[in-house]
């Protein structure tokens, strides 16, 4: 892409680098017939088409609802919607009852995505060269929200059962000792299968770096948050999860917390939702009002319907069980087509398998071997892009995220044995 | 509202005040019984109703269809509503052939309302300090973007016709001079049916302007843009307005221009979209990848089957219909109840009067004459929320912005009377 520089531009216009997720996207909806192993797409066969169709036929038949939801809404987002999220989480969470649930409603908000939440909290507390502490490797698209707004990063290495808590306290202690806790603002944690890497962090992590952050506090002169993006959650195959951060309830003024309905219910419907501390809530709003004065009441009003009454669980149900068999699929044809020197874990849940190949292969986006797989008309996502740059450790360069969301049963067994006959190759 | 400062937020977190909007839309939310004049909703009874749900159940009857509306799209927006798009514009321009028509579409982009729109656009040109120009008075919505930002402003006066040239030359020319040009980088003009002075600019005035802002560009080192807002550009109530600034064909590099169907067709289904030059195209879809990857795509299904079914242009005559009445009403109660020293003029579009007080009454947000129209039960937007901070000259307090949108038509003439009565007492 040639491009002159445009002196018009603001910093954030010139800085912004291509996003790869959008690059991704586009190869693919350029190119149909490529095997995608790589960007987000959601497994066609599982979209609610006859339920959503009901849902919205239903909806728009009641003269006071239909009204309602082809009419703004406000900005924080449809109450009932907002009630039966924190409801929802704090049935995941295990805490039953219903004591917290009024506060914790008055905390959530709804988002075009979850995508946008996360946009419009870093808004509100990142300036430009402030820091951002992240699991190594994490989520990329939340690295570009980063790069965009200038802000630094550290990477925090992981263990099993999330961040190794050692590295954190060691990175906190590096960044007091230079100054630099002060601009230190948040911790970012993808808890549930995470992606890429499908690990889950357990609670008792979650506990001692809340912990950990407590200490560091003093000197960072403020409150450096926990952001926790349960984007996944419901996309475990089996057995139950531990609690979110939201469970620690001395904490509540130190955790964010985001998930989504897009992923697990319909990517085309664009409904996210994040809880706040109270503390920033009036100021995640009145962004949000700046952004567009509240998420389309429709889309809304049809998330809601759909818990309601069930297609959402239903819905859900069978997702899990589709991605379930995917991952089975590209389990085995892991098994048969890479070389054993391929390492890997098989995911509890999420979308994707986390490869890390022979170090002598660079799987980056100008490699030869990412040039060799596109020729053998399969896509991944190479694993350096899911490193933030931090000039205190090397970036891995030889690691492959894969996907098994979009693509059908036999596209991943083809896409996998082609890759399979690259990485034997090189 | 109590605040404690929390010094782990940004800039923008922290120096953004409460929005106007979000205020006015939530005490119409808490006091359904109120009659606002006030928030921009728009006419319950225009919204198509029987028209979406026909519309959603034929989509997501159709396989392939429904399930690409309920499944990410990509960034820029669904192909054949750019395309269609682009149509529709050079139509109202009457420009006619189809020339052009791909370069159009190709520089189209489809945003979760037109508000996205002019944040994203906001954010890719604009630095905290930069000037923007605007109406005076202008869309007090896009004023908080602008404070959030930290912006700057300069009101330039309007005619009858659109913004006055005289004035805009010698802003353009102090600008020069004190050296701030280099800062200034967008005219940001209302052009039809102004929100909130009903005014609309000839394209005489386009050129002109376009004239102007070319020959300072020179001083201030790189383009400065013309931002036409045309969000009521389809809301006239009689014949044929005036091409948009996209017409002047020269100036295709420096014009940006953005609009809405959430207006005309159903505030809930939150879909706008903008034409950029080329130059500035990359940079605003990078972030609005960062934003939410793009817009819903079942909204964008809903709105382009919307348009290809003539089910949009049946909907927004009905609708025009309506707002004429409405209009009409509005005008009727003022002749009867206003008393004769308040000046106004009847909108040929839109959904605003804009009204002039004698010069002793101040209609600000915390004036006695605010407080008592409350106690009437009627809210309406203060004319000094439209006005940018300039020192450079005082902002007028007597004024209203009073919206025949969202009332019925019995509450806009008691609404009317009720404030014709404050009116007298003051």
């Amino acid at each position: 892409m040639s491009k002159k520089p445009n002196k018009a531009l603001s910093q954030i216009g010139f800085q912004t680098s291509d996003s790869p997720i959008s690059w991704l996207m586009r190869t693919k909806l350029d190119r149909p017939n490529l095997i995608s192993l790589a960007a987000g797409f959601t497994d066609n066969e599982s979209l609610p088409l006859s339920g959503s169709r009901r849902l919205l036929n239903d909806l728009l038949k009641e003269e006071s609802v239909g009204r309602a939801a082809l009419q703004y809404g406000s900005t924080a987002g449809d109450d009932a919607l907002r009630e039966i999220t924190a409801k929802r989480i704090q049935e995941l969470d295990n805490l039953g009852g219903s004591k917290t649930t009024g506060n914790l409603a008055n905390r959530t908000v709804i988002t075009h995505g979850s995508q946008q939440f996360l946009y419009i909290l870093t808004e509100i507390l990142c300036d430009p060269g402030d820091i951002v502490l992240v699991e190594d490797p994490t989520y990329f698209v939340y690295l570009g929200i980063m790069q965009s707004r200038g802000l630094r990063g550290r990477g925090v290495a992981m263990n099993h059962d999330g961040i190794n808590l050692e590295h954190l306290e060691q990175v906190l202690e590096s960044l007091r000792r230079s100054g630099e806790l002060k601009r230190t603002k948040i911790l970012y944690l993808v808890s549930y299968f995470q992606n890429p890497t499908g690990k889950s962090t357990s609670l008792l992590v979650k506990k001692e770096a809340i912990d950990l952050l407590k200490k560091y506090e003093r000197a960072a002169g403020h409150p450096i948050y926990i952001l926790e993006d349960a984007a996944y959650r419901e996309l475990g195959f089996t057995g139950q999860s531990d609690a979110s951060a939201l469970s620690v309830r001395s904490a509540s003024d130190r955790i964010i917390y985001s998930g989504t309905y897009s992923k697990p219910f319909a990517t085309g419907v664009r409904v996210g939702f994040g809880v706040l501390p109270e503390a920033l809530l009036d100021p995640f709003l009145r962004i949000k009002s700046n952004h567009d004065f509240g998420t389309s009441h429709l889309l809304q009003k049809l998330v809601l319907r759909a818990l309601d009454s069930g297609e959402y669980t239903k819905n859900l149900a069978k997702s899990q069980r589709r991605y379930w068999a995917k991952a089975n699929v590209m389990n085995d044809a892991i098994e048969d087509y890479f070389p054993d020197l391929v390492q890997y874990e098989k995911p509890k849940g999420g979308l994707n398998f986390w490869t890390v190949l022979p170090r002598s292969i660079n799987t980056g986006l100008k490699s030869k071997f990412f040039r060799e797989s596109l020729d053998q008309n399969v896509l991944y996502v190479p694993g350096g892009l899911c490193y933030v740059d931090d000039s205190t450790r090397r970036k891995p360069s030889n690691e492959m995220r894969l996907s098994f969301g979009a693509a059908s049963e036999k596209d991943i067994c083809i896409g996998i044995k082609s890759l399979g006959n690259v990485i034997k190759r090189n």
